[in-house]
């Protein structure tokens, strides 16, 4: 998502995010995804958080992410003469890939070839690097098939069906029962529908919660789990400019990177996807982007959002910046430090700005009081009405249910977020215990119908660094212990009487978790394995598990008042509004859509488009320094994109 | 202090800091302390916290960081047969120098020369730098002393004399006195001794708490305030090894500068200075150290640490680091913004770097245990004696006052250390009211005694960039609502109906405090000035100044309950113990001492000296690579050192 909320400087940032996708210009192209325009036939699209590419134009967007079922057609067609065909959107939402582990992403051939963000690639790269072959640093190219390198756990996913079961799920829940009763109900019959449409269609089902609880859509998704490496720029190219461009605009940086789905060891026939444009576009011109945002929280209400303010921003913003001087530390000690820390770094530095960017929204009296305002008056109108009496209330239940989790002891999962090793012995410790349930009553990511996608990611070869493990631990305990305090007897007990960086270095010495054969031993071996075993970072976190529970339930619980109540308040703003609306972004498809135009900045009309030759200008007039400088092979890469060869899909 | 603490694991890092002093070997030296043998004549001595230079030697430290009056003479004499005359002690204190802003030197030359570290000269360096003319990064060599730049706001201290003052003072404050009384009592007595102290000697005289309270000196130190910077290194020089180095040890970087300090114009004439060794030390060979520590704890009880550990240093690194990260992301915006903020970033880190030693070393269950069992056997033993019952009560004074100031609300000053206008708005507006009382009674800073320090500071023609400031300034005003909470009547009222960076952005563009000459006209106008003033920092700043009072007066109260009940304890000590020993460092001179000594680290045998060529080979190490590349020219900064031309004492 960049620094969008930041340079948006409002709540909700991620419209911004819409107008750096890019199209791109005919001649100047290396990359490209295709365009749509309404009045031709040439069916195209661009992925939401699709890359900002050397060679780009801007659009601007209307207000709007909307589901695929439910598109704006009324105000497409009056506003911009289009009428999508339902085959359209279906070829759309068939042509848009998920990264499971977060990025949008479009097929863009029949071969199986899928085009997204450097960025998004990132991760793979990394895990993929070697000290002898820092993909990151050198980027890849496979010029054969065989040459493509398998990511150790990415899994993409391509929407395919969507089904309401709002009535079934409500139908499951009586509105008599507590909190708890209401969170047990509604889980075990999600856990039931995903079960039977698996178990129906074969394909990944997700009960997907839509306007904070009003609405619930089963997603169902046909999974990639054989996800091959075909090419990535250099970082020099793909976050040229640094963070600098990349906190205000990045303009010029080639964040792109393909990959290439297989099936039984071949390329994947794909029958849906985006075919390269031929022509650019125009100035004025209409584009439409689909893809997965993560989060939006139009609904949330001022003592949600003062919350947010006042202590989730606050408390995430500080751990953030622990662990961006903590990594940057690590990074000090060499080069190879620096690379195995390099992705963390990059993700705790973006989502640092991000968070600062809505912090700095949220801090606006202006805005704060005009959300207030709003609220008071929607407020005032539903309780002036007798008929909406069941929402009377919502405000005073999301309110009380905030002060909860502030009462609340400290998110025990801090610990878990840093330390791979830690999450593995966690997903391990609490899997032998889910699955002693039936799968409606585990804790959900444990259900039976996502037991593959977590497999997929437990049992990943990817490498694991003991040293930054290490640092990451000791750095964990200690903030376990700053924010429980010292003498809490859980800290006590987890310290083992050594300090944090002793700990972790017992700890990490005496786990074997490294090995995957060992985690689906123990994986198998079940409650009894568990019981048994000695590894140091699974006998910590069983000593853990009692807590990280108890803590759990009760964030569980507050979730579940928040959905009745955020259901409430929507029903009400329904009847009073009567509006027809798109909900809060879910990390699910979505399409926006808006204009490509330029804009004004310091009195200086900026044109809606980039070109190629603008990079190596905007590497001149910053000397070629630090992030500035290009590399030496840019055109290398350009070369088999730019090619005369490729045909309008690439192959 | 580097990362001494981090490296020594310990609560009491600075004792680390004595072993990475140096004394040069003889043929590969550039720089050179002289050094002391106890067998020769040869007269010299090491500052403090002296560079490490290419080309150093190690040594072991014994305990003790001893005053200059109180010298350990009987186990210098019985461990190292040496025993120092008065007049060598004497010779010592008037070799050495006090940056007043915080840093140790020695005089080197009969011509006002001072020795120093290259990161107690940064500051001055950077305030002299320009865009054009950037002497960290490129060094400075004055060749004539036309040459040589003066510091806009430097003041060196060499202490001449000390008196012993503890029975005025304590004779001033009646021991049945409330805290706020006795403080003011005190206060009152202070700043009479030390007035009197400068009409009768002409010298900067500072009243100095010593063992917590139980000692009170006088200081009388000559100041130096016309200092001219003569040579520096390159930073890639002085910084060698870059963090990684500096972060575990740094063996091979030039950390040296030279100052000039000029007495009516012209070079001051130096008595006592010391001179370049023409011997090197050998193994196992005595070397001393003087110098001005900044602080130890060593009395502090268990209460007070945990204070330390749960609260006081968990606060400050979340804001070391809030700060760390804020002005590297400034510096990411290009080379002109990453020299702006370049040394404030690397206090920042310094600062975080020895706090979270200090913490590892509180997090230590073992160390804490220690410390308690330590103070509970103490206490028992002075309970049990009714003539220690004036001290019997301590432990829970000082416990009380913790909570005290734990029940706080947070430090408003937390603004005034970032923003340069921000310091220097609070500056006048505390003077204009502060002239109105007698010396005695005002807030110490204000003293009558202490004015010419504070006006060279207040009148400083330093630059200030304002975009920094900005920076600086939203970021604190975003600090400010996060701690006390953003619906706080005086958060809202310093932010105005604007969010942060807004009201930064006003406040900045309202100040005139950037031109020294209005600063001038500010303070000579008095209150009545500043009560007209439409200045916008004054404005923000007169605004806090009750808050800023009412906290300050519970701080100096807590200080003086403290103050008092740490004086009790020391007597016990006394009386129990009976041993002679040195007092907590209060950044006054000090002297310390150890022997020449490698060490065995993984099992490899580290001689006690490094050579200049190793500084090649380290570079080579590290494949002349990010901050292991030497500078060209350090040939040419080494040469007139080196040369043979340069006498024992340099001209």
């Amino acid at each position: 998502m960049r620094s969008s909320s930041r340079r948006a400087g409002t709540l909700f940032g991620p419209l911004w995010v819409l107008a750096v996708n890019s199209v791109v210009r005919k001649g100047v192209s290396i990359l490209s995804t295709a365009r749509l325009t309404p009045k031709s036939n040439l069916l195209s699209a661009l992925s939401l958080c699709t890359f900002v590419c050397v060679g780009s134009a801007r659009a601007l967007a209307d207000e709007g992410m909307w589901l695929f079922e439910d598109l704006p057609r009324a105000r497409l067609k009056q506003k911009y003469d289009f009428a999508p065909t339902s085959a359209w959107a279906e070829h759309v939402m068939l042509s848009s890939v998920r990264f499971n582990s977060g990025g949008s992403a479009s097929f863009v051939s029949s071969k199986g070839l899928v085009l997204t963000n450097h960025h998004v690639a990132a991760d793979t790269l990394q895990k993929l690097s070697t000290p002898d072959n820092d993909y990151m640093k050198n980027g890849f190219l496979a010029r054969r098939c065989e040459e493509e390198l398998k990511s150790p756990d990415l899994e993409l996913n391509k929407l395919v069906s969507i089904e309401d079961v709002t009535s079934r799920v409500k139908g499951a829940v009586d509105p008599f029962l507590s909190a708890d009763e209401a969170y047990r109900a509604r889980r075990a019959v999600m856990a039931q529908i995903e079960k039977e449409s698996l178990e129906e269609s074969g394909l990944r089902s997700d009960v997907v919660t839509l306007f904070g609880g009003a609405k619930y859509h089963v997603y169902r998704y046909k999974k990639y789990t054989d996800v091959r490496i075909v090419w990535a720029p250099e970082s020099r190219a793909a976050f040229f400019g640094g963070d600098a461009d990349n906190f205000e605009y990045p303009r010029y940086n080639l964040d792109a990177a393909l990959f290439r789905v297989y099936e039984n060891g071949k390329p994947a026939k794909i029958e849906h996807f985006l075919v390269m444009a031929n022509a650019g576009v125009k100035d004025g011109e209409l584009i439409l982007v689909s893809g997965n945002p993560g989060r939006t929280r139009r609904l949330h209400t001022s003592a949600a959002l003062k919350h947010l303010r006042d202590r989730t921003l606050p408390r995430a913003l500080d751990l953030l910046r622990r662990r961006e001087v903590l990594f940057q530390q690590f990074g000090y000690e060499g080069n190879e430090q620096r690379r195995r820390a390099r992705k963390e770094l990059f993700s705790v530095q973006n989502r640092r700005k991000a968070y600062t960017g809505m912090l700095d929204g949220l801090l606006d009296p202006a805005l704060f009081a005009a959300k207030k305002a709003e609220e008071d008056a929607f407020r005032l109108q539903v309780q002036s009405r007798t008929d909406l009496g069941f929402a009377a209330d919502v405000w005073d239940t999301i309110r009380d249910a905030q002060a909860r989790l502030a009462g609340q002891s400290d998110r025990i999962s801090s610990l878990a977020r840093l330390s791979r090793y830690y999450r593995l012995a966690e997903t391990l410790v609490l899997l032998a215990a889910e699955d002693q349930k039936p799968s409606g009553e585990r804790l959900r990511e444990f259900r039976s119908s996502a037991r593959k996608s977590l497999e997929h990611d437990l049992f990943s070869p990817a490498p694991i660094y003991d040293d930054l493990e290490q640092v990451k631990l000791a750095d964990a305990l200690g903030y376990f212990a700053q924010l429980r305090g010292f003498d809490d007897p859980l800290v006590a007990a987890v310290l083992d009487g050594k300090n944090p960086g002793e700990r972790a270095a017992e700890v990490i010495h005496g786990t074997q978790l490294k090995d995957v054969a060992q985690r689906r031993r123990l994986a198998a071996g079940g409650a009894g394995e568990i019981a048994r075993t000695s590894d140091a970072m699974i006998e910590l976190v069983r000593g853990i598990e009692p807590e990280y529970r108890r803590v759990r339930q009760v964030e569980d619980e507050v979730a579940e008042v928040e959905r009745q109540a955020y259901a409430q308040m929507l029903a009400a703003k329904v009847v009073l509004q009567g509006t027809s609306n798109y909900p809060d972004a879910t990390f699910t498809l979505r399409l926006a859509f808006g204009v490509v135009r330029g804009y004004i900045e310091h009195g200086r009309t900026i044109p809606p488009w980039t070109t190629l030759g603008g990079a190596f200008d905007h590497e001149n007039r910053h000397g070629g320094q630090g992030d500035w400088r290009l590399p030496c092979h840019l055109t290398s890469y350009a070369r088999p994109i730019l090619s005369a060869e490729i045909p309008a899909a690439l192959s």
